[in-house]
């Protein structure tokens, strides 16, 4: 089933069957055009739209996916809140020269019955988010492998925001030999530092204004490094402090980690992950950097 | 890396690695020609043949996988014991005609820090065989996944004698909606009854002898129903006296299921399954039928 777009000319097509993306997407292959899959959830922000042009530069395909996925959220997060507008994302993506907008259904991508999921066991699932979030990760690594056999697609773009997320996306990508190439995408920021984040606009104005001291106090502790200190948690107990300051904000972990493995870094050598997450109000927010590179 | 084929004209390929199958077969696939796979533990017998027949009959590219996969084998299995002829087994798969053998490293399938697993929920991993091989399913729906990757084939082939993997099997790539047919394939039985399986090599002459009681029991139960029985528990039960008078032979478990499902059955209305998986000697061996049907 396909919709026309309301109001533009149809150059984008927006489908909601796997049966029918494979259709449209054989018959690019067979034209011998590369396939690019940019994965979402949606509420686009510039960040979604910085992975949309990286993939419009690359892959003949642009094939974005929009699904708010119920299986990476636990018990008591923010599945039900969570931002949507289909008609300003369809407009956007539009805009973007984005050719495929696929937006399954939840049946189609959980058939009744389902029961199969994807488990990244160790380091790289169970610390950082993983310790708060128990079954984010099998949910995430699930959807992903689905999106990866039913787009089929050359390359896959993601955004180093969700830092942990590309990594066990890249794990499972070489354990499963899925033949798709992952493209990691700096996070793009707003002007005042904050990681852009479809649940940024769930934010007061106060919280907006407060969430700020995220990405600060990443700096103030790349600052620390840049200055000679490598004991993480000198580095640690620095974001701790920063963020301590904003009332508004109530810091979840902050933890340094070898960008590859995520295993606990005690002295900064090289390159360490400095990742945190924290909330703002009711918003859970998450943010990183690597320092000591 | 190839391995020439000692005496004989080089048509089929012996495949190492991931990356030179992926090269031959993206040649074929551009050819045009569709692509079939049988996956297999290796140690051919009538069985296996038979999955390279119906694939050679439908597929333009014959490809057959062959690993001892140690992850479906849990502690104090017969991994170590299982049976292994590599020469045997590549003079009899050119002689069907298979085109690519490919028998991949260790390393190949399970790279170091391989950390992703593929579960499948549920009475279809939990009951029956699962009941007793806590890890097995996981084990086969990992590699099995891994093949479909490596492979991309169009049908894969996989015989009823494992009826309880099928089904993991069709469930996994309906779930994970992996483009690919699944064909399943009749048992292949001895003269005598004994359905075929590489594990049969290790019995001793009265071990396989008293082996026949498993299918026999089978074939009695059938009976019964024919004759109008409905009730499992008599069914199972007849089953259970079956194997008893083989005192070489240690029943596991007999039990009737869905065949589509596993669920427990308590009285035969429709096609149910009988399933049974028995110790003879130190061997354990399964069979199953369909009645009711």
């Amino acid at each position: 089933m396909t919709d026309a777009m309301p109001g533009k000319s149809a150059s984008m097509m927006i489908v909601r069957a796997i049966k029918e993306l494979r259709a449209l997407l054989s018959a690019q292959r067979s034209a011998g055009k590369t396939i690019g899959l940019v994965p979402t959830m949606g509420f686009f922000h510039d960040g979604h739209l910085t992975l949309m042009r990286r993939c419009r530069e690359r892959d003949g395909v642009v094939v974005v996916s929009l699904f708010v996925n119920r299986t990476q959220f636990g018990p008591g997060e923010d599945y039900q809140e969570y931002p949507r507008d289909f008609e300003r994302d369809t407009r956007m993506a539009q805009a973007e020269g984005v050719d495929l907008l696929f937006a399954p259904t939840e049946h189609e991508m959980y058939p009744a019955g389902d029961a199969t999921f994807i488990e990244v066991a160790g380091d790289l699932t169970a610390r950082l988010c993983g310790a708060y979030r128990p079954a984010h990760f099998r949910g995430v690594a699930t959807v992903v492998t689905k999106l990866f056999s039913i787009v089929e697609p050359d390359r896959a773009y993601f955004g180093e925001k969700d830092y942990q997320q590309l990594l066990v996306v890249r794990r499972l990508v070489r354990d499963l030999a899925i033949p798709v190439e992952i493209i990691a995408v700096p996070t793009v920021r707003e002007p005042d530092g904050l990681a852009m984040s479809s649940r940024n606009s769930r934010l007061g104005p106060r919280e907006r204004q407060a969430a700020t001291v995220l990405y600060r106090s990443l700096l103030k502790a790349q600052a620390l490094v840049r200055g000679g200190i490598r004991d993480a948690s000198q580095i640690v107990a620095q974001v701790r402090d920063s963020i301590a300051q904003e009332p508004l904000v109530r810091l979840q972990y902050a933890e340094l980690a070898d960008p590859e493995t995520l295993a606990p870094v005690e002295r900064v050598a090289g390159p360490a992950l400095l990742a945190l997450a924290a909330h703002v109000g009711g918003i859970r927010l998450i943010d990183n950097i690597i320092i000591g590179g």
